[in-house]
């Protein structure tokens, strides 16, 4: 299964693929898309997501994609903003078709590293100890995205079995575990 | 020119087309978008006013695309909402190349009636009188689309000349006024 994860801001939009088969995550792509400065009207930003998203599903063809809940704003200016790179971001994948999930950013940390409330740091470690990822830039732009499509590998596919999360997981079944 | 007002709301988004040429303003088509029930997920929700829109835009190819500036909410759901449906629709006509335009409520107010600060039923009543369009139930949802296209309409074609709103150009140019 192909899981494509957005995390979409309204300057910088994260996402990451992966694929989870037999047990095992494996990286597909991540990156992050920078809305161009001259893009500064709202309809080039959305359009520009939109688009460059779009490229992204063309390529890698997700069957899922995950979002993080969005509960708050520190205003609704930023509220707003944050709302249409949202849009964007799921109109691109409902327009093809692609299945919708969210989590809350606490069932995200939980199901990566088992402390629903881990900080930015553990959730990096996971995610690349997971996925055999290089620290770039644009990984601490994807690694929310990478966290939520993780995340719903781990609730859909192997939370029914023994393991509390990825974690406990691959402690347990260290075959899972991707070689370098 | 042919114009496209759009009223971006998450239950109903209104909209009205309208023709502005040799000072006339000309209705070619309104109507509301009514999110079907059945659409309760967000990204089926997006996915229909995108549809919807994108349907009507191929049928009457307008050039610009005009909508009334949010500036505020009643809570932060509501606004999130909100911004979801905006979002759908300007990218509806962005990834068209439809140029974006859009106006304060008090601007569309005062275009359209003469007074920055109209009510409901006077802003209704002159996008009648203009357009000559019978009350339908569509019709009141689509009032501040076809407003928000009358106002582009007057401030871009007519606003140089001696009138200060459509009001008060009807008055000094009563040929420009439809025959029903």
């Amino acid at each position: 299964m192909i899981i494509l994860g957005i995390d979409p801001g309204s300057v910088i939009c994260g996402y990451g693929v992966i694929e989870f088969y037999a047990g095992k995550l494996q990286l597909i792509e991540y990156g992050s898309i920078k809305v161009k400065k001259k893009n500064e009207e709202i309809n080039q930003r959305l359009k520009e997501i939109f688009l460059r998203l779009n490229a992204v599903i063309d390529r890698t063809k997700p069957e899922i994609a995950v979002f993080e809940t969005v509960f708050y704003s520190k205003n609704a200016q930023s509220l707003m903003k944050l709302s249409f790179a949202r849009a964007s971001a799921i109109l691109a994948t409902s327009l093809k078709n692609i299945m919708f999930s969210e989590f809350t950013p606490r069932e995200i940390k939980k199901s990566v590293t088992g402390n629903g409330n881990a900080g930015k740091k553990q959730v990096q470690f996971m995610v690349r100890t997971l996925l055999k990822i290089q620290e770039t830039p644009d990984f601490f732009d994807a690694t929310d995205a990478l966290a939520a499509a993780i995340c719903y590998a781990f609730r859909n596919q192997i939370q029914s079995k023994t393991s509390k999360s990825w974690a406990e997981y691959i402690k347990n079944n260290p075959d899972k575990v991707l070689k370098m």
